[in-house]
């Protein structure tokens, strides 16, 4: 069984549609999201591990808690609604009661909200409330995925969309997502949203087991810069508009893989646009005693400052690699311990390879495409994490922000 | 009681001699520095925590194990000598063997070895030998702390020197050290070496006692990037010149707090001169539960990326600090936090302080030194951490340094 990978995103899902306007929270891009699906939809949901959550991620917690079901996802960009108490609250409640006005919804709590841009500011509710009318008098009617994923976008480069159909003895299923991120990304959630909808009819449990594992394998990679932020979200919402219910192992695990799919091209999108990226770097750690271990030296190399900057100026500093592992925390025996950087074999048993010169290396490091594997030689256990590299337009980019 | 800020670094101390020369590890600048007991001198170290140490640091750990003793310390700039494997310990072991043949030394056992630059290449033995030579010939007679503390400085932009004086009942001690730093700098030291020397007689158990203290009040609460080096260490040398024998808590606790303004002062030296850094930035966490969760959240803050490149760029965007505060690790009470930037209150109660206007903050910001004080609001513990900014300049320098 295999699934067939389609362009554009969540407009090829049945029974969903979505949009984006600029509101008037930015100066002139896109800032208003809605993913609006035709009948309450099964839902799931992933929210930022750190301690200081946005209002939107209560907010949109809350709701999702009471029945389990949304119908209709409302995202803005330019103010993160972060840091702002109970006046944040309120008002993110006060835009799901809207939205569920403007759109016809029963109840507010099939509405989710989510948030992104600058902590500490209000959002603008007026602005947001005139947005929200005028997409209800759009949609469903009119839509346009590409719109809603750039009205999500910060510092962004790029709309992330992807999408697949999958056929289940003739009858077709489709799941698409949207995404950014950019900045402030690393498990355990970044300024990341990500919202996943399919068409299939999928059990509550079943949609948000699969949505862990799926979060754990793609988003859970991915580290810019370390900073996890307040505002992080993903949500997974299935309305069964295709006619077909999922059930059974082996479509289980077939839609499963479309999902992983998805989540891992969206995660990768993150790092391909993170702020001031011109590296793509897959960092591979095997030969741990245990996954975590593997996991451990795994961020510490990719967030290695250091490391990150030899990334960007394509400086074969291998040092930098074994300095970082060796303060990962993880026990090492350094005369076990190999690098291969872009398949040249730089470090073998913990010093510098024979015969291995750096012109070499350094025109390995000139690629788009860095993939550094490390072997602890300790065990059998695994880990790979994306990064990017440290750039000067990093620093340029968030010096000035808010 | 109080001791007396002198100039200059190492030189005022009794008994001890250093030099610093050019040996051609490097291209133009000093690269090679002695320094040398007349007698042998009691002697405490504190090393790298990194998995993978250097082999000077192996070496000079097991000759410091040895005996108690140090006579004359052997340190290169240019050449880090880790990740050499069996030869780059053999290599070390060289060098203090060529040392203590050329000063006349007893035992190799004597001499310490310390090297920073870069990882993976192998000493260049003739060169410092000749080096060691040549040094042999000029010392005790001529000298100069300073030439010496040039010669270990990698990307550090001034020499680091701290020297003080004290009187014990009309009898007079010195105290003195010299340091480098500037990049893969953080607790658990850094690339980071310190000497530190004085003539007072010391006993080795206070000797280590009063360093593990000091390192612990100073090296340990600077950061410039995260990244932990494998050179890192810190000695510290008695020889009991001044006839003068430290004995009785008065006179320890007297002596102790001259220590401690020497580390305090080649610590805060290091973060003034971190890699491409415009400020001089304190972070400081009260009102937590314990000092660990307050050394985490200063950490946490002090080493975000987001944070430091707005500090750069003179950002007043306080809601990094919360979402760094936030993914810290430590469990927060989000209404209970405030942050007062450089004396102006900006959140209270884990909001926007009232009545804060962006134009206060930002002028508060332009400042060269910034204090961040953080009151977490759950208990007593409080730490305190320096770093500095994330800069272009940082990016530039490190991409391109090997």
């Amino acid at each position: 069984m295999e699934f067939q990978v389609l362009q554009g995103g969540l407009d090829v899902v049945l029974g969903f549609s979505s949009f984006g306007v600029h509101c008037g929270i930015k100066k002139d891009r896109n800032d208003l999201a809605v993913i609006l699906s035709e009948v309450p939809a099964t839902a799931a949901g992933m929210f930022t591990r750190n301690e200081i959550k946005a209002a939107p991620v209560l907010v949109t917690k809350r709701h999702l808690e009471k029945s389990g079901f949304l119908q209709l996802i409302v995202a803005n960009s330019g103010v993160a609604n972060a840091c702002t108490g109970k006046k944040g609250e309120e008002d993110a409640e006060w835009v799901a009661e809207r939205a569920a006005f403007h759109f016809g919804l029963q109840d507010r709590s099939l509405v989710a909200v989510a948030s992104t841009g600058v902590i500490g500011e209000f959002l603008p509710l007026e602005k947001i409330d005139k947005g929200l009318q005028h997409l209800a008098s759009l949609l469903p009617k009119q839509k346009s995925s590409r719109e809603a994923a750039k009205a999500i976008m910060t510092t962004d480069t790029f709309p992330k969309e992807r999408a697949v159909a999958l056929s289940f003895g003739g009858r077709i299923v489709h799941l698409a997502g949207i995404a950014k991120g950019a900045g402030m990304i690393r498990p355990n959630l970044a300024t990341m949203l990500s919202f996943i909808v399919t068409d299939a009819c999928i059990h509550r449990e079943d949609l948000e087991s699969m949505l862990r594992e799926a979060v754990d394998r793609s988003f859970h990679r991915v580290t810019v810069d370390g900073d996890t932020s307040t505002n992080d979200m993903v949500l997974f919402l299935a309305n069964g508009a295709s006619g077909v219910t999922l059930e059974g192992e082996s479509s289980m695990r077939f839609f499963r893989e479309a999902l992983f799919f998805i989540c891992e091209e969206l995660a990768k999108d993150l790092v391909r646009d993170g702020e001031g990226a011109t590296k793509f770097v897959t960092v591979k750690v095997e030969g741990a005693r245990n996954e975590e271990e593997a996991r451990l030296c795994a961020f510490t190399v990719a967030e290695s400052p250091l490391v990150k900057t030899a990334l960007f100026g394509e400086d074969p500093n291998w040092g930098r690699i074994m300095a970082a592992l060796g303060r990962s925390g993880v026990s090492l025996n350094p005369e076990r311990v190999s690098v291969v950087l872009n398949d040249v074999l730089c470090v073998k048993d913990g010093v510098r390879a024979q015969g291995v010169s750096r012109e070499v290396l350094k025109k390995a490091m000139e690629k788009k495409e860095i993939v550094i594997c490390i072997n602890l030689g300790l065990g059998n256990a695994s880990f790979e994490v994306w990064t990017c590299d440290l750039s000067l337009e990093y620093v340029r980019i968030n010096s000035h922000y808010s």
